[in-house]
């Protein structure tokens, strides 16, 4: 008999821990409530801001480390680890590692790309918070909150389609990342979930010496944290058209359905658990 | 820090394991490495007789018990397990537990059920070889093998669709099972897979003390199996459509995927590995 590795799980929330829609993970209590039974660490991976993520933190009553805006910085309680690190700031009770860009040098570069294409492009620093507002159809602190962003710019740009790629190319020429988000344009700097987990790896790996981690998501801006983890699992909906599982990714379990039910199925069968919790079963893990 | 349990894995073959249409589980070596380099028993579970399923564990090198005829049977090589174990019968080097009802029985039932009903209803055991060869598609040792069944009777029903129901209903009326098979009708007894997984258990229990069961199939005659372990997977082809997961059923994860390959991802991903085993990852599980 060997012993056990303590388990951590990394999760995606939008359309993943939490409903697409509603933003809801009332459906995933089961499990949430078997991770907290067995102090597993539950680590929240999202490209939301630090403070929309302190709102589902609170709401899931999480005080673990988290990873906000796809890896541009990692959070971790100053008091959480007991041993000493290196981090890059100590900040409202956080010791946090900026893998991203700041804000402020992805503004300027988005300002030069404007300049030297030539192309009408709009930022969110550029747009008052009513326009963001009704640009993303969010209201009350939501919006507030998602406005926060301190690693990322999103953009708007008015022009032909072909305008996109001059814009990603001068971009990514100036040696940061371009992405899609469904509804706006990304600037960004060289981070992802993958660099940032690597990170906490290390720190749990140090805590516990051996460490067991479970990685779940449902976009490509999941893969690199899927990659970095010993069960990954991948949700797909109906019908949704990911791109290819990377080759030479032989253990990525690609599951049928998306959101907090799914997360819950995913959850409570790599614990073993067979029951809600509620039951009584103590046999699950 | 607690002790490892015992991981026992239990495997339906066709479309599962095994490709449903060329049979090879060749996709899956990988898995199938690491299974045997970890000591983990790979229960196989299936429909086929134990005939045929003797060809599969050769061809895969696999020396554990296996279930055989839906549950009909379970078959324990006599020197498996070093402690005493009541069973039914002892026979060509296996202690076999028969779940299932004597294939002699089932005739003679299905006998009844044609006199009773006047409907014309052709058992295996009235058709000829050749028959039985034309019919299957098969040839060779396999048709040879197939035809073998101790604890289910397939046969065919001349006659109007209306008349499955009524040799259903007269089947049931005398306390067996009806199953359609995808090309025949089945007259077999209450065994199904999941109580053959019990017995199984229960040994392993005892020889282990701890253990952690993992379950993949992809048909309903798996759901009892999945119900009886810790660890259940559905693997589900594209625009296939499974009956419900029963409710109250919250850790069945639906993989999206059939055969060898995606059965290759389930377990590696189960034992942590990242890597196919030849490149020497030894952090895996």
């Amino acid at each position: 008999m060997t012993t056990t590795p303590k388990v951590i799980i990394f999760t995606d929330l939008d359309g993943t821990l939490l409903d697409r829609d509603t933003y809801s993970f009332a459906p995933a209590q089961p499990a949430l409530d078997m991770i907290r039974k067995k102090g597993i660490p539950l680590v929240f991976s999202s490209s939301k801001t630090r403070a929309e993520m302190e709102l589902y933190r609170e709401r899931a009553g999480n005080d673990h480390p988290f990873i906000a805006e796809n890896g541009g910085a990692v959070f971790v309680p100053s008091h959480y680890f007991s041993f000493r690190f290196p981090y890059d700031r100590e900040r409202d009770g956080y010791r946090v590692f900026e893998l991203g860009t700041l804000h402020v040098k992805l503004v300027e570069t988005l300002n030069v790309v404007k300049k030297e294409t030539g192309i009408s492009i709009k930022g969110f620093s550029d747009l008052s918070k009513e326009e963001v507002f009704s640009l993303c159809g969010l209201s009350g602190d939501e919006a507030e909150f998602a406005r926060k962003r301190e690693y990322d710019e999103p953009f708007i740009i008015e022009g032909k389609e072909s305008h996109v790629d001059v814009v990603r190319r001068k971009i990514e020429e100036k040696g940061m990342q371009y992405a899609w988000g469904g509804r706006f344009h990304h600037i960004l700097g060289n981070n992802d979930k993958g660099k940032a987990v690597g990170i906490l790896k290390g720190l749990y790996e140090n805590q516990f010496f051996s460490i067991s981690t479970l990685g779940i998501g449902d976009s490509p801006n999941d893969y690199p944290m899927l990659a970095a983890v010993d069960h990954p699992f991948l949700l797909r909906g109906q019908g949704s058209s990911l791109p290819e599982v990377p080759p030479g990714e032989p253990a990525w379990v690609i599951v049928d359905g998306t959101g907090p039910a799914v997360w819950n199925k995913v959850i409570l069968n790599f614990l073993g658990c067979r029951r809600n919790g509620s039951g009584g079963d103590d046999r699950c893990g």
